[in-house]
């Protein structure tokens, strides 16, 4: 296995080098960013080189890339940044944690990352440079098409189909046999009974505070 | 071990036969269906037989069925198949995950089928001929009465009943000690604070999407 | 290990008896409660004794207590217990499932009741005499202050923060860098978009149920 260098220095970059280390058993070489947002030598402990010039020191005979960005631009950041690599002659790594229930019928892809207690039952179908946050439900035969993101505790039911680059929400809940198109943002906690179309956006309203505090609470 | 007979030909008798073999590493012989629904000689690599013939070719002295159908007739198909089975002769398997987390309080019935990463606290009771789909709670000191199917990431409460034949949709929420009669249609996303008597419907309505499409939206 | 005294005669007093044993292999000698509560002179199948006279029968130098209490008080009362118990010399014991996925920046404190199935991510923070019900995900750099009670399958996104002693109920949906104050209760199934103020209560209605009876519907 090559060394990794991983791009970006969010949170997200930080919990990638923890999970390829930690769990994957990944060694992480350095961190990447472009040069106008490397603010320093070195991050999380690790060598921070700007993505221009990434060949010279970390160049791809020895190492992979790993793309650890959110959902920016609807996805199409990440995904650049994949493509650059790729066509640098960068290997494009994944993760898809050790504690993810799939089966023989899963197969990984370029920049997937997948954390734990997903469910990704048999029969579906993950494209590349997709993020499946934690604890969500694939059901079977639904597919997800490259570039999406989807962030927790997200029900995806049977024969479901969630069209490239979409972002879906914490807790949002999709009926068997929908059809979502690409490019929709579906914010936390919606309900999807129905086809939605490309660039749809649903957000759900949060729950409104009562006017009685909890110390006037009786029941509890 | 006997071998399975799987009886059904959708996406469920697919996902069973997936199931027992990869997981349980039970051996399936054949599929069966009524002879009206039999359109061919195999079915998924395997011989599809009439079941009105069934122990010409596979007889129960070699051969458990196990019924998987979905919750057609609010459950009632699925529990007919599996009594006429048992009536000729026939032992019923069950299916429950090894992804699935159960303690020793946990007893086995007739044609469960209880999948992945699904919780069964201490104390909880499931009766023969459940599904349980994929990923949900059921709480401790809770009985989910025979028949029932839940759907995926249901949360059943500690103390609460769900009765015969109910069907629970994906992402139900159910509150502690509620009681849930016979024969309830709990639609998907449904939340349920209070009991509900026999042959209720709850059909929460999905989320609008929005006027504003996603190429318009400033924060992502 | 010393053998535990758990305190309380409730549900949760004897789950905590069943995991404590089951799970974690330690020995459960007692049960305790304050002697008004104390009915007689056992309780699941061990001697019951009185909270007041605990060091005649179980001294702290052969015996941790465990205080297996819910919610009452808004958790004020199983703090004042755990409080109680340390300062007569007992050790604090807690329990974390080994079901609970966690990694190496948890660290466990004194009567946290971590269920199984719970996922926490890398850099979260979970303080003391926390309970986390089953099936939540506690997101990345998000933090649980001390005395809370998390029910089960609530979504604690990134970067969120939960105050002292707030009651959190099932499948209540939390956005990302959200905070929610001290002493709050939010009800099950509540979608958390803003800030919560401290003493909140959030308290979501019902589904109502429709008119139309189960044996009525045409799609079923």
């Amino acid at each position: 296995m090559k060394d990794i260098v991983v791009f970006g220095t969010g949170p997200i970059a930080e919990l990638a080098a923890f999970y390829l280390t930690e769990d994957a058993g990944r060694r992480v070489a350095a961190f990447t960013v472009d040069s106008d947002f490397a603010t320093g030598p070195s991050f999380g402990g690790l060598p921070l080189v700007a993505f221009e010039d990434l060949e010279a020191r970390f160049p791809p005979e020895g190492h992979d890339l790993f793309v650890a960005l959110a959902y920016t631009q609807l996805n199409r950041l990440r995904r650049a940044k994949v493509d650059a690599g790729r066509a640098r002659g960068y290997g494009i790594a994944h993760y898809v944690s050790s504690r993810a229930t799939r089966f023989s019928t899963f197969e990984a892809a370029e920049n997937q990352f997948i954390l734990e207690d997903n469910t990704i039952q048999p029969f579906a179908r993950i494209g590349r440079n997709v993020t499946l946050w934690s604890g969500n439900h694939i059901g079977h035969h639904s597919t997800i098409a490259e570039d999406a993101f989807i962030a927790s505790h997200v029900v995806v039911s049977g024969g479901v189909s969630i069209g490239a680059r979409s972002f879906v929400g914490v807790n949002v809940t999709i009926r068997d046999h929908v059809t979502i198109g690409a490019d929709c943002v579906i914010g936390a906690g919606a309900l999807v009974l129905r086809d939605i179309p490309d660039g749809s956006v649903l957000a759900p309203g949060g729950t409104e505070v009562s006017k009685v505090p909890s110390h006037r609470l009786k029941r509890i």
